[in-house]
């Protein structure tokens, strides 16, 4: 099929045993027929810094190359001190650069997040909201997949096994992949 | 004077020439006697990896040092993406690790922000605002110190020369100062 | 035309001669040959209170009944306190309610806002987009209508003679329509 | 005791049963010795109007007299909607009015909020904090009181039998007015 939904996904955490890098796995193995799903690590990229934007790190260059060839992007994050963590924000920052090159603009976004707090990544959602409006990405509502209990809900090898996190994971898969197929056309 | 406060004043951006870095220089010539800014670079933060976090980088330990030697934090925020930049908000993650050991915790706080668009930075100190809850920061309300403009109110050395903007600015230390002073009775 | 865009104008101030309502006016003039706009007024609205939802007030009745038959929202805020007024959230409540039964869902919305002050009712527009998420309605991300310095732009009128800000309004309602119609189809 | 604190407390619900005038009712009655709470009901508050500023009605007048009797506020927030509800943004809007004459000027301020969900009113809480730098009201940051699953936690006559929603209301109370007495000093 040659309209195949290709997704961008990004976790805002470089830990190996990331909830949310398992997060996107699940996501991943879920996604329906006409989708499908890249999982792009944000390991290497330095910290931003504008002086350097002339000639833009060879990482960044990789990161908005990924971007540009993906329908839509699929945000995966932590909470960290309640917002975002510096690495997503960073990355995001950088791909936005230089100003009137955004990589973002334009691309249909989903967010989702995975937490062993009570609150499920709330509050960095709300966050990370606001900044795609800045990026002019036309962004899913609803539902909200904001996985809280953690631990109770993957298993040790990162699969998650809650139903009801599940079900609202798929529901939300659906909806962002009409929402990427509507901006595709 | 025995009691002098000391403030660390930590600016968002690593550009050379940036407007809040400028700020912060701004701010310091004008501290009242009772107090003394130490202005602090994050040039050499890595990217926050929680996985690193069981031997801290010695950058991260310098930074959280120079946190608990200071009575209060002065930062001063650009505004990337309608929040604040990943730069800052990877110091802030560092400095907040490991858990129950944050260096931030009870330090009076002041937001400062400079951006050469017209919000002045609203956005992103709104978001510091939240994340500074999560560091349980005591934060001065008002007045709020947003320069839009700063094109026009900075000279090319980095001095601030608008009345007004000076004059919030000097009204922002004095309150900054006596809740600084009151935490540390 | 049979399928001509139905817009529901709402400001969120009750004041005569308020920017907002003036704004809503403005927008009324300028709307595309493809929309109408209706300006609604929320005048007759009482004080949420769920005790009485077994027998919606007539006044919310007609407001359900005015969201219901449009093809989507156009909300016009003032900002107070740095949120929305009260008024204005007291009748999003009103019309979500009964539980399951909300008036909003779906409908595409635009935001738009007038102030004297300086911030162009920013922060009041970043609340409300978060409401709207709640509501899941899909909203436009840019451009963003913030008019701050109301006095000099309105004549005594209300009419907006800001060259500027006529420009970026006439963008967003056009970008509003669009949305609107790919909703409709 | 001549100095006992006096704390104003406000509940964001109209309903009878609300879980937030319960909330506050537990809060009465585990106030420590050297404060006492009043609660303040807003049942007879019009819809805010600027233009009925220049007499403002006699109910506003009253909430007005109340907030300027007491020595701090502690309100209790349900969320509608993703934030507070429109009844108590309408109180804030009225007791901040006419300009320059807020009553909320400076009194100490502290959050709780209880809800059926699983959120806790934290998005609500989010937004009333904004809403409280713009009154300039110093508020406490930790703990905060997000009470979920509020239907297993109070019992039916409104007490609160959640150990640990009680352990942390008791925290908070003490933060609170000992926030309280420095700013009475």
């Amino acid at each position: 099929m040659t309209n195949k939904i290709q997704i961008l996904g990004i976790a805002g955490s470089l830990r190996a045993n990331s909830f949310n890098r398992s997060l996107l796995k699940n996501a991943q193995e879920r996604m329906p027929a006409d989708a499908a799903l890249e999982i792009y690590s944000l390991d290497d990229l330095p910290v931003y810094n504008q002086d350097l934007e002339q000639a833009l790190p060879l990482s960044v260059e990789r990161l908005k190359a990924a971007i540009a060839r993906s329908d839509a992007i699929l945000f995966a994050t932590p909470e960290y001190n309640y917002s975002i963590p510096g690495v997503l924000k960073n990355a995001i920052d950088w791909a936005s650069r230089p100003g009137g090159a955004s990589a973002w603009a334009g691309k249909p976004a989903a967010i989702i997040g995975a937490t062993a707090g009570t609150l499920g990544t709330a509050r960095a959602q709300y966050h990370l909201r606001q900044i795609l409006v800045a990026l002019d990405m036309p962004t899913v509502n609803q539902p909200e997949v904001m996985i809280a209990g953690s631990r109770d809900k993957f298993d040790p090898s990162g699969h998650l096994h809650d139903e009801k996190s599940i079900q609202i994971l798929d529901a939300l898969l659906k909806k962002f992949i009409s929402l990427a197929h509507a901006h595709a056309r």
